[in-house]
């Protein structure tokens, strides 16, 4: 029951490791752009970037364990799949990705395919806040000039259209690897 | 047993509704164009596009119900991933398909990957009956110059070599859908 | 208990055809190249490149069966799922492949994504000593001045960055198809 101080941590790199690897494929074709370059930079990112998503990672493991018992059964498959899922939609939206109808549609319907086999209800709820929030902290990073989302990936108030199709699969996969780490305990 | 007149409705909407978002990235991406604009037009659709698509939908669901039992079990997310699949595949054929060997491959297996998921022997014979059908009924409509696939996207006799690749999917797609319909007022 | 002769038969075959469908892609759009056409050729590539796919096939499905018990039931669904996988991965590698991050982390996401569905145990043993020795066979290849891959897909040692990631799926994908073989004789 619960999460233990070594799931936290597990969740925390796994966001941070699966943030690094989209934002360098983004950083690298020109998706995104960081302004300011006046803090240590991770691979192609400012350190706080892998540790705001590392941050959101745990924040969403807490928020699926407040909205309901999590489903039994340990399978590290689910979990690596989940993770791979997320890296999978960021690199869509980086190699296919513009504010068009069909790139955007790609990227959505991908996430909800993938929402639809790792999330029950509560991990339907991650997902959906995770769209509502994620882009929303992002345009506010973007409005601070401290990187920016360029044409035509920013037609969302500066950021991408496809950006709630990713945070979709990231909540979703995060409360599922949360509901796993609770799991593996209870076996 | 059977579809009341509220499933006919769904199905023609769902129909309509992934017809429309995927048309739409295909005539913005310059994938299909339409040569005759005397009829009102929907998004980037004529009326008559998403009349036929939803039309079709209802007709697969008939032709699902002719063939033989329903599988019983309603889940929700199943009939959502299966129109997210469609409009996945619909999407790529605009994002990166042509007709190079490499892209109708991605297609038509990405096809199949999704109706081996979703498709009983029944819903196998409506994706393979739409494949043969649906781009027969496109071929008709460019020879009447009310529409047309540009190139790379027209070497199967004026529509896009991948065609038969998206009506697999549509078909096997619609029919668990109907399938979903039919459990739903079981359970 | 073993394979018989029509299943070696037949993993060859299955092999041999997706490795010519996804090689076609690859030297229509000029991913690879072959440089020696001494040899006669079958579709895009010359006679050895199937027999060679083929073959491994079959060592994988050797493999697999040395590796330790295989999983009951019979599904043709999951054979051509599995098959179809590999094609799709092969076509991504061609249609949106380069040695950027985001392509490479998409190639391997999705194998890592097909061999969490498809492999057990012995099958991911399967898919990583394929990414391990496939890759190794062909950077030899290359060295033979047989073939080769163009920039921008050849910077390991001469080629893909994400080959490893298509092996995974292959070695995957062959030892679940094995797997079928096997239980098809106990049905």
């Amino acid at each position: 029951m619960g999460l233990r101080p070594i799931d936290l941590l597990i969740l925390f790199a796994v966001g941070a490791a699966g943030g690094l690897i989209g934002d360098a494929g983004a950083v690298q074709s020109g998706v995104t752009r960081y302004l300011d370059d006046s803090v240590p930079f991770v691979w192609e990112s400012p350190i706080w970037f892998p540790v705001m998503v590392g941050g959101a990672t745990v924040l969403i493991g807490a928020v699926r364990l407040a909205l309901g018992p999590t489903r039994p059964g340990f399978d590290a498959r689910i979990g690596v799949a989940a993770f791979a899922s997320v890296v999978a939609v960021y690199s869509v939206t980086t190699v296919v990705g513009d504010d068009g109808t069909a790139a955007v549609a790609l990227v959505v319907t991908l996430a909800v395919i993938a929402a639809c086999f790792f999330a029950d209800r509560p991990g339907w709820i991650c997902g959906l806040a995770a769209a509502a929030i994620g882009p929303a902290v992002e345009i506010a990073i973007v409005e601070l000039d401290l990187s920016e989302y360029t044409d035509p990936n920013d037609s969302l108030f500066g950021v991408g259209l496809w950006l709630p199709g990713l945070y979709v699969v990231f909540g979703a996969a995060a409360a599922r690897i949360t509901e796993l780490l609770v799991a593996r305990h209870e076996t």
